[in-house]
């Protein structure tokens, strides 16, 4: 009786047909190929900042302002040493992608330094914006009890910090890092936001489940959307030969005190939401609003089933209705 | 050549900046206090929890009926430890926040130990409340094979029991820990059921992705929602001040008997879906709805392409259309 | 003062009546039974699945074409070791279910053998297919900056990968582990696929949050799809005792280099979606499309605030309007 798993003499013939294929399909392997930031190391490097920015909330707990600088003082030259690594090795991998990194060289070291002294210089600031989004989902949500329980239990918060650190290594260049940064905080939260957009203070997102904000959207100071809002593309033009063009403004511009509710989808670069207008629940959009506007979908369909298929409620203990 | 990170100099201007942001912000910072519940421990309380309520399907396998009576008493005090534990710290914050503290004391520990206890002596009644929705959740679903699929891989029912089990605490008046245990649930299912919300037996979420329920829904027995529902608010009032109020009813009430197919949004605390009423998907609604009652989209356009469009296709191989 | 929790005399009669809710309710409990798939080794088969599929962008980096022979010889036994283990339980499982498990004995082993090696010498094919998956993504996403970040980062990449390892163990007749597999998936990346599905070569899922697409669901090459999509059914027939009736085609048909804009609802077994098709943002569709049709919702009503609502920005700095 067989028990275990037994490969036998075929393991030599599966092991070459994998690895031919390795050989044959070269977009989905990384051989020979010296440099990758890894996953695992940024997401530790994303724990290390939230823990940096909210003190007490994330990581180490027991914080008082005798001990808070030691154990900032800790802190910053371990994420130091992590970012730079990642910096780095970002940094190669975009050389040896590119083919300008000769062996034996190390060409990145120096500028992931920079980046990653720059980088953590910034960090008051960043704070500073992220205190302004605390406190707008506190003032946003009638549901949430205090500042305390946004930090600790608001997905959105969540995503729209770590793209607020994704952003800014984005901005000074770092390929990569900062796709992986936003890509975790969307598994976590639901909420895919590009690091190149660009969103100004106190932005809240309610809920946070399947917004997503594209590469190229603009969104302005108190801002609140709510679950399920795509600001995407409307349209993507091709090159003569057939190939995306990538770069130029294809999502939306939102401006300062825009409420757009929940699964809303406003699409395409020349549309812009004019300051204070209001997006409703449901709203597919491809064209500008202006300032104060309200847009609402128009009304649903009602009909009233007749007595006799009431019944049916008695059978299967369940309305059996087309849906 | 440079290899690893050194901050040198100027790590004290560093620190400093840093700690001189966590006085400047408050609300940023869990620095001079003493309490709040560990996000890291309630994910086990609800492992635990999982474990007692699906016995071998969560945690142990290989359950008799001669063992499981040690199972189960070695596992409740293990759970109540810990339970005790969060709750304690829960009321502690909460004490703390309302600045009825006082030095020293421990004036929460008794209320702990009586919420530990009666909540532990709650489980099989909830269990009752679960073996309905799972069974709900295998009626209501001809892509389910049996139960055993979906206590193992249905994430509706998983964002249901911790619900379940949070809405329980809720009741007792824990603060935050609840709201925690919600939100993981929120991150591993999509599902956002806020703990204060009522939800009467026999309840199915298919599909569970974006679905958002908020503080003050009422749901009767036997309801079914697809991913994307909303159940939400429809508007803020405010006080004089210009601040939110809260704890008023600001969601729908969901009567015996309703489906709600994916992605419709239904909103406002005076919106009531009578008994049996079927709300299709994609709706959204911010009025009642009758007994019966079936609510459809109106229909979407359609457009035909000409014959000119059609070689794009042959281009980049893909059709190149706006939308 | 109390510190620590204590269960005291009650501890007893607790265990008594969990124990009991475990005797009473059991279709929520797996106890008495020997056999079942772990969720845990699941997921660490499919974690080595992804590095075989993915060399050196998951687990194991530093590859070359020197040792990557000898890192895929020893990686392919360890697989198969973990995989035969879930085959077999899983087998073993739906043996027992059905009753057909005699005691003593190991049925299942063989078949357990026999899909295993069969499976991993699909691999290659299988890459094939991810490789035309890879392509489909950058091709599709204007905001890819090359396929190694579609590999990294793409959640929409990773449901789809694990939706083709999973396909094929569902083809090959093994119950439960697919689902488990397909499950994971939902929870990391958003996006639930059906094990059951069928879909064709260089298939493209961009921001892939709340992407549902049922068991019956048969999509053809060079399809395109949006966050927030679902292909889904439309009504379940019952049969005569008010029992869904399972196994029928419920789940649309799309054909070739059709795209399905963000939140677009497809319903029901009958629809055809057909060829170069294109289905806009939000559109809620119950019937067919000819070949490179585009469907696109009738547009939103715009109402324009007066002067009057307007000085309400002033008051809380945010317009609080319906909606």
């Amino acid at each position: 009786m067989l028990t275990t798993f037994h490969v036998d003499d075929r393991l030599p013939v599966i092991v070459e047909k994998i690895v031919e294929s390795y050989d044959r399909l070269e977009r989905t392997r990384h051989i020979d190929r010296l440099y990758l930031p890894s996953r695992s190391e940024t997401v530790e490097i994303i724990e290390m900042l939230l823990e940096l920015a909210y003190p007490g909330y994330h990581g180490r707990q027991g914080l008082t302002r005798h001990n808070v600088q030691y154990h900032v003082g800790e802190l910053v030259p371990k994420l130091g040493e992590k970012l730079f690594r990642q910096v780095d090795l970002a940094l190669c991998y975009q050389a040896e992608v590119d083919g300008c990194l000769k062996p034996g060289e190390r060409p990145c070291a120096k500028k992931a330094q920079q980046v990653t002294i720059e980088f953590i210089e910034r960090i008051p600031a960043i704070r500073e914006m992220l205190a302004g989004d605390v406190q707008a989902a506190y003032d946003g949500d009638p549901a949430s009890v205090n500042t305390d329980e946004v930090i600790l239990a608001y997905p959105g918060l969540l995503a729209v910090s770590v793209y607020r650190f994704a952003h800014e290594l984005h901005g000074m260049g770092v390929p990569l890092l900062p796709r992986v940064m936003t890509e975790w905080a969307h598994t976590v939260t639901g909420t895919d936001i590009h690091p190149g957009a660009k969103i100004g203070k106190s932005f809240f997102i309610d809920h946070s489940t399947g917004v997503v904000i594209g590469e190229t959207t603009e969104i302005g100071d108190n801002v609140k959307l709510y679950q399920g809002v795509t600001l995407g593309a409307l349209s993507f033009p091709k090159d003569e030969r057939g190939r995306l063009i990538r770069g130029h403004k294809r999502h939306p511009t939102v401006k300062d005190y825009v409420t757009i509710y929940a699964n809303a989808t406003v699409l395409g670069g020349e549309t812009v939401l004019g300051e204070g207008s209001v997006i409703g629940g449901s709203v597919f959009l491809t064209s500008s609003v202006p300032p104060y506007a309200m847009v609402t979908v128009k009304s649903a369909e009602l009909k009233i089933r007749t007595r006799a298929d009431r019944p049916r409620l008695n059978g299967a203990g369940k309305p059996d209705l087309v849906e």
